[in-house]
């Protein structure tokens, strides 16, 4: 298949030169299904990205198509602020008899605007509030976004520059394997908590990523996550799971930290929860810490009803049981044999991951984006992340088929062949 | 008319506490269409709040609508991320034929995340980032948004005691009229500013709203704006014009700073630049300033397609010719004359206002919310703003006839009447 | 009379670049007495300057002379960090029956360490704790000093520049008269105060000098500090008045603030404190405040036994009744009364002052330093001071003779003569 | 010998709670002579503590004294802000020739004010300024002083709590064996600076003591300065010593970086730089950071002449040549000998330290106030350190003789004896 790249002027002339993946994938998107997206010339490519973890259900699913196409048929609410609609009550039963109470987890629902970052600006300014502390420990490569309460606890050297400001208030601590097992976990932070001479200010909470994605594909062990969680409980701090990339299956269950058996006691959630890719989030947390006053916190767009009619949508069709999470598993392992295979040829690549995102990493980080320009030139859609963009990551829908998923991987491994 | 108090159980069971415009309109919204909403058991609602500004153009308008589905039911690409995409080229086409060019506005386009404080946290951003300097000035009363960087130059103290942390690098100065005319524009800010002695931290930007909304509906006059930005480019300052409320038409032109004659360095545009209320922002800027690395902002839904199409819908139904800008002043003066009347028999209120915004001030803030309580009761939806909640404020669709215009004043007169 | 510069070889190649007095005044001093230096040459210089406002009482007074050589002829403790002494004791004691209880002063008596900044470091953070807010007031064109927590609150650019960090916390309003009496005082601060979408933080604190000394020897009137006070206890605010360079009588009373007939919560002093130069300063506070934990402010040289020795012989000698408070005023007169003759001969110059500080205004500020420096060519030590060295600043000893001043003010004549 | 308590009631009465020392030590102080004090009812105490670290040639020291008195007779400048004087000029020349020039250190000299917070505060300005970044490493259970900017690299929490605002801009590090060996040395902070997704704030400088006097007696290994300073030029960081408590020969040579053949950029002296306990504080650094502007920082008490009188003296006395080196290295061996003697006997204790500074950590952390408290019963003044205040330390003059030293290091045994 031959690429030609398309017209992109009013994208050169007009839109800011803070426009980014554009650039890796130049080619002007028209259409899109399942894992599929068609660009205007009718090139198509497949999927391994999934809008970052966004569209976990496919490209325009039909099943949740077709309720938000009768819902905007028969004008139901669309921009509904914060107040109570049928389609909300319809999403937040569901979300209750779904996802919570089989879970047998607690939590309040706070809609904190539409997007991830949203989710994490008002889930540190909750445990802020509820703790009297400002101080919040993050993990090296960690990612929580963009506005300025959510940069100062990301890792990125390059994004956080771009605040203008410094970034205060965030303290970094070692992710999982951060010394390749050689330390003991925690050994830092809990000495450092401990110590009444460490200087350390006194953290509200710890926000954690299960998986990093951005940070590049790290995965935490169930065992540290659980220490992660004691430890939080003997020094009175309270911890914040991140699930906006992982969450909503990415990694097997609803939400990626079951496995570890845990319970959060803030979870933050976007991405995939609307299922449709339109934007939405969530903060979740244990009912006695909803000490907000009415109106505290607000925003335009946190009632975004249409994402609510498919979110719904998305939970009845597919967490009623337990399917999908057997389902990615599957996938997942597909994915494992695959990798194994390709980094036995290839000795300057490692690879890791969970569920159903996979990182595969290269010594040489021009590698990695090498061989994700060469996967766009065969029709597959990859991104690179990792602090130098070191890592292949694969994030392919959770609807994907096997076959579809084996196409993907052979592009992937011919693209690393073809890149040696 | 009687209003029965709906169930709203999963609402207060399962939805934090910090839930508000469903207190003040205790009522299950199903449909809407224009100006009127329906509740679940049939009841009609006219809108005076215009999802705060986010509905100018009515609720589910039908050419947006049509043009929705039609995106939808062919599969147009739904989430983005920032590709290039058809519907954000025509997007964009759209937005520099029938806005920026008749008006010889020269700015860059940025997709900064679909909210309102996502468009105002790359704005700072940027703005500190070209000057160098981490201080920005604000304004009393100014609402700019919930995440950290916005909320630091917002005003109300209620909502900054949310964060949970200091809220520093930003300094407010007094809005126009802020003394009532006793003390010259700018008599203050000007003099800090030339004083080396002043101890203010020389500012990288100044950060206004045209009309304050949320804080009251304070109307800032022409030459103060203008006042405002020859300060600014003496000073070497960057001005940001937060235009998310009074922007796509609210005040009459499309962008509110028009009728002043100014072209700020920085704008920032959401709420009704979707025109269907789906989540949308812009951070526009002149060139020069783009001075972005790629991918140094990012945000996984500032690509939100439909929202391009119903956006590039609304500005060539809209805002192809002057219609829409006649249209706008014309009601306004329906409701001024309206306002007059009312006033001139309530001695304790008074009111101002711009285009398609105004505001009803009462002497006793708890009145302003009686008066909207009791609005509701009849069937309109007001709500208050101002720093005590002691405006009414009109906010109604753009679109809306004189008919239900003159219904609805009605109703707020007798509202005022009935509550005295 | 001709000043050879004098070899300074060793100050200007070891002695960093930040070095500045040394530079205005380009002699090499050996000796003092009284309101006289002498420089290794044998040159006289008279002092207008007198440490900056720390030789209250003149270089190397005979009497505190004489205490201070029989301590350390004796082995009285020279460093007692905060050990009880007899020196210390005897200092407290004399403070409490020559300063506090005549003036029917509450205050309890800290000694946070040896300097200015110490003393207003200590303040600031008594205030922050006791009120639970970090938000402090400080005035324009104030000078608190150079450690991070004072300059804060210091308003000169040029020495906030230099402190590398943002300076936050702080947020400056206009001092007594900063418009010349055109808007009402505390218009601003207090409406800030008042309006809860100000968006001011509201401050733990109001820091205050009575007359700026570095600011450019702005006067507070009695009735702006009272109104000030007032204000504070409305809106429950501390009062501290930094007292530090116009403390010791400098004004007159032994406080500055004793004219205004007001009780500040806080008052820091220090300069003149120990009456012959040593460092040597005290925080007062009302005893409602005392809430500190032992040794949570600490300080190595808070205890220097000899400052001690001389700060009581000093205190004795000139305060037991009220004489010096009347001779200052006196020679007040003597200064006000040559000030207006002089600027009634120069259309360029005003004049302003109280007690023995007096500074003279230049329209071009150039002249300002062109004034000092002739005036050190005829043995007059003169500094300026304010935002751009524009006022020349006058400050003699308070035990300057009669004759002395008349010499001064005569040399200070023919400088504004012959640089005009 | 029975101590009877003093009456200390104008302490109780008019002195702050935060007084600390005089609370251990409850007695008045009146008269002291090298290493013995006497108090008002004649009892003699022996002084293992030496003004923390500020009496390293003992109190009053016969030579200096004469010295001082001499200055004080014949009216040499006592207060001199930064003007050149004969007693700055022979301090400088001294300093050069008796430190400076043997040692090959080629700093400049700045004055910057009288306290170590001083020094500390523009060593930290300094750095910020060269490197134009704001963040600086500090190290766990390290003190720097008690001023805004001094007191956010100090690790004490209680102290730290005294500020009132978040302190941010600084990150503390494992100082050297805190984790007792286990992990490499600067493992976790190399690894922070050379991950670009680490989220640490690239720091300006790193500040440490070689040995953390108040953090418990902390001996940094000359190899981990060593490398400590590898790790700054690697990662172009400016290194700053404090050396207020350990330089002036308390390790054996002038500074106490000498023994690790280091050169930091820039090194803060106090506390024994003037020799006889007056308030004097150096900040060195190398000549091309020297980029102050005149005035940039500055300070009422930078120039206290007597201290240069004394501290030139004190030059001339001790480091003419290389004795009082050797003589406290030796002094040295005879604390470490009995210290092993003590412990052997007393299992819950350990001891480590260098030249004249030791400290003796109990397992159970009120038995050092105990140790301490029975001590002074014996005549002896010893001090706590340490987060917990878990460390006896042991901090006599350098110019004590070895019976004294005998003397208090068997009190010390009986100490601890007594309080088993």
């Amino acid at each position: 298949m031959t690429i030609t790249p398309p017209a992109l002027s009013v994208f050169e002339t007009l839109e800011s030169e803070v426009r980014s993946y554009c650039r890796g994938w130049p080619a002007v998107f028209d259409r899109a299904q399942g894992a599929r997206l068609t660009d205007e010339d009718g090139h198509s490519y497949l999927d391994f990205f999934a809008g970052a973890g966004s569209l976990n259900y496919g490209h325009n699913n039909p099943v949740l198509k077709r309720a938000l196409i009768d819902y905007i048929e028969r004008d139901g609410i669309t921009h509904g602020l914060d107040m109570a609609t049928t389609a909300k009550r319809a999403f937040l039963e569901t979300f209750q008899n779904v996802i919570l109470r089989p879970r047998d987890l607690p939590y309040k629902v706070m809609f904190p605007g539409p997007t991830g970052t949203n989710a994490v600006e008002s889930a540190l300014k909750l445990a802020r509030k509820v703790k009297g502390r400002e101080s919040v420990v993050s993990f090296t490569n960690a990612f929580h976004g963009m506005s300025l309460g959510s940069l100062a606890v990301t890792g990125n050297a390059f994004k956080r520059a771009g605040a203008g400001i410094p970034l205060v208030h965030g303290t970094p601590m070692p992710f999982d394997n951060y010394f390749d097992g050689t330390v003991p976990d925690f050994l830092w932070f809990e000495r450092l908590l401990e110590d009444q001479g460490s200087g350390l200010n006194k953290p509200a909470a710890v926000i954690v990523e299960t998986v990093q994605g951005e940070g590049g594909i790290n995965v935490a062990r169930p065992e540290w996550l659980r220490a992660l969680k004691e430890l939080c409980e003997r020094q009175d701090m309270l911890l914040i799971v991140d699930d906006i990339q992982m969450g909503c299956g990415r990694t097997g269950g609803f939400f990626s930290f079951e496995e570890a058996g845990i319970v959060p006691d803030i979870v933050t959630l976007s991405k995939s929860i609307s299922g449709y890719g339109l934007p939405m989030s969530l903060c979740l947390f244990k009912p006695e810490l909803d000490i907000w006053e009415p109106g505290e916190h607000n925003g335009t767009f946190r009632g975004n009803n249409p994402a609510f009619v498919t979110a719904a949508a998305a939970l009845q069709a597919y967490w009623a049981d337990g399917q999908m999470e057997k389902q990615t598993l599957a996938r997942g392992e597909q994915i494992e044999q695959t990798l194994l295979a390709v980094c036995a040829e290839e000795p300057t690549a490692s690879f890791r991951g969970r569920g159903l995102v996979w990182g595969m990493e290269f010594e040489d980080p021009a590698r990695a984006s090498a061989v994700c320009a060469r996967a766009f030139e065969l029709g597959l859609l990859l991104e690179t992340s990792g602090p130098q963009s070191e890592v292949v990551k694969l994030l392919p829908p959770l609807t994907i088929t096997p076959e579809e998923l084996d196409e993907g991987l052979r592009t992937l491994a011919r693209s690393v062949r073809e890149t040696a």
